[in-house]
This record gives structure tokens, sequence and C-alpha cells, in this order.
């Protein structure tokens, strides 16, 4: 790395949310977004690849972080309570982010190319999640089919939290959710 | 329609399949498809926008099938058995086919491109179980939660179907996955 440059990725990632809300992503350039920051474009692409993926910068983390819970949570716990305690510690990373997540989502929603790479995203931490079930000895089809529920409970709860301002508690509604699933499927 | 060729889009279809599975997906080109199918190009793009939409052809009967199927489901179902039973339907659909179901899978599998389109023909479907769901005065966050449930459900079984070169019976795997769903999220 060359100068230090303070919370050098926080600012870019700041400026980048800004300047999608405000111009949209297709039309706001790497060197408009390390302007922006007050950093060079050679900054910009130390942190990052390209600008759709300070979007999808925090994705790493989120699944690292799924993951561990799951498998540190306690062994008496079912499948389905182990998966929701790791996607509630996922909530809870993303509500850190404070206004992030729905600017986020904002800009998402305005592009087909950002809502692909989202499911793609979906995609990915639901064969993370199976991958750490089966690591707490959960079977096929069981494994898959819980990991798959646990993210459409994670889904619709994200979706609540981004279209209703007034709740600010992400990992509530994932419980929420995950309580309407169990409804549902009981035929309730 | 220029001179009457029988039954010319499943003669494509085939072609397509079978030169998919020989050389790749990035390999083949539409001229190869039409000569193996004894047609002319002009005609495949009668019947396809490009190469790729050959393998997502269905998709539209699909999703049809399954809304009708449960607008159809009588109104004293719970939703998630409104959803199976489309589900089901779907199912079954994909089974008349035949082996095309699995070749299909396997050319999917080998691209990254044609995994994303597969996910977002996923993720349409869901959008439409759950708008059919709405139809029949189920409420969100219910509706969505159900849809994506289902979408799960059929996913987790499809992939069986596509693994388990014995097992037949699609929508007894759906039945038997929905069975699963049902067992996880009750914590067993």
């Amino acid at each position: 790395m060359g100068r230090w440059e303070p919370n050098a990725r926080g600012r870019l990632m700041q400026a980048a949310f800004a300047l999608y809300g405000e111009r949209g992503f297709e039309q706001t350039t790497v060197a408009e977004i390390a302007e922006r920051a007050g950093l060079t474009e050679r900054t910009f692409f130390r942190h990052f690849a390209d600008k759709r993926e300070v979007l999808f910068a925090g994705a790493d983390a989120l699944r690292e972080l799924l993951v561990s819970t799951v498998a540190k949570a306690p062994g008496s716990l079912a499948p389905i309570d182990a998966a929701a305690a790791g996607l509630e510690a996922a909530g809870a990373l993303i509500q850190e982010g404070g206004e992030l997540a729905r600017q986020r989502q904002a800009i998402i929603a305005s592009s087909a190319e950002l809502q692909e790479r989202e499911l793609i995203k979906l995609a990915s931490l639901a064969a993370a999640l199976a991958e750490a079930l089966r690591r707490r000895g959960v079977e096929d089809p069981a494994a898959s089919l819980t990991a798959e529920a646990g993210i459409a409970v994670f889904k619709v709860a994200f979706e609540r939290y981004v279209e209703e301002t007034d709740q600010q508690d992400l990992p509530l509604l994932i419980r929420e959710s995950l309580d309407e699933l169990k409804a549902v499927t009981a035929g309730r």
C-alpha cells in the first residue's frame, strides 16, 4: 500500500453509494467516486475490483459470520435453529451498517445486472449455509432444504427491513419471518 | 411461417441439447444446431431468439401451469398445499420431457452464465407463485414466504431427480421434499 489513507475503504463505499443514488449506477464512474471520497482512482482499485464490487464487498464477511455462527451454535439446537442463529448474526451485521443496506437495496433494484449478481450472492450464501449444516452432521436433503428455507426467511425479512423504515431490528424480523415459515409449513 | 416443418421446435431442441452435451454450450453454433436438425438457421430463429433460449424455452409454460394450478386448487387448501399442487403439476410437466431435463441440467451446470440465467428463472417462478397465492387471498409476508419455501422444495426435489437416475417420479420427490421441509421447520 502507498500512503496511509484513514478508512479509505469506508469513504469510497459512502461516496459510491451516494453517487449511485444521485446519478444512477450506470452513470457513475470510478474517477467520480474517488474524487468524491477525496482519494485517487489508484486507491479505489486497491480496495475494489470495479464499481460493481463496491456493492458486494460485504458479502464475504456476511458469509463468514453466518458459517462461523452456525458452527459455534450449541449441538443441542435443531438444524433450523442453528441456521436461524447464523442468519440473525448476519442480520445484526447488516444493521450495524445503518442506512447503507437501504441505500444499497435501492441501487440494486434499479439494475437488472445488479439484481442478477444479488441472486448469485444469495445462492452462494445458501450453499455455504448448507455446507455449515452438513459439518454439524445434518444429512441431505435436510441440510439443503434447511439452508434454502433459511435464506428464504432471510430474504423476506430483509425485504421488510428495507421497506418498513420504522422497523430497525433486522434480527427480530428474521425471527418473526422464521415463525411465519413454521406457521405456513404447518398448514396454517 | 414458410414451408411446413413437422415439429421443427422439438427437433431443434433435441439437436441443440445433443450438441451442447457433445461439444459444450459455448462451442456450439446455431448453424450446427440447424444442420443437425435438418433445418435452416432461419427456421431456428423463428422459434428461438438465440442458442441460450433453447434451454429456457419451457420456462413460460412451466410458470403458466404453476400459476393456473394454484388458482384452481380447492379454496380449502392451506397456502403451502396449494403451492405444492402447482409445483407437483410443474414437476409432472418436466417429467414428460423424459431425459431432456437431465441433459439440460448437465449443460447448465457447465456454464456460469447459464447458472445465472437459471437463478433468474427460479426467482421469477417464486414471484409468480407468490402472486398466485396473493390472488387466493394469502397476505404478505405469508405469500412470499410460502412461495420462496415452495421453490426451495422444488429445487431440492429437482436436484434429487437429476442426480438419482433410478428415481423417475418428480411429483413424488416434490411431496417428499415438502414433508422434509415440514419436519425441519418443526425443529426435527
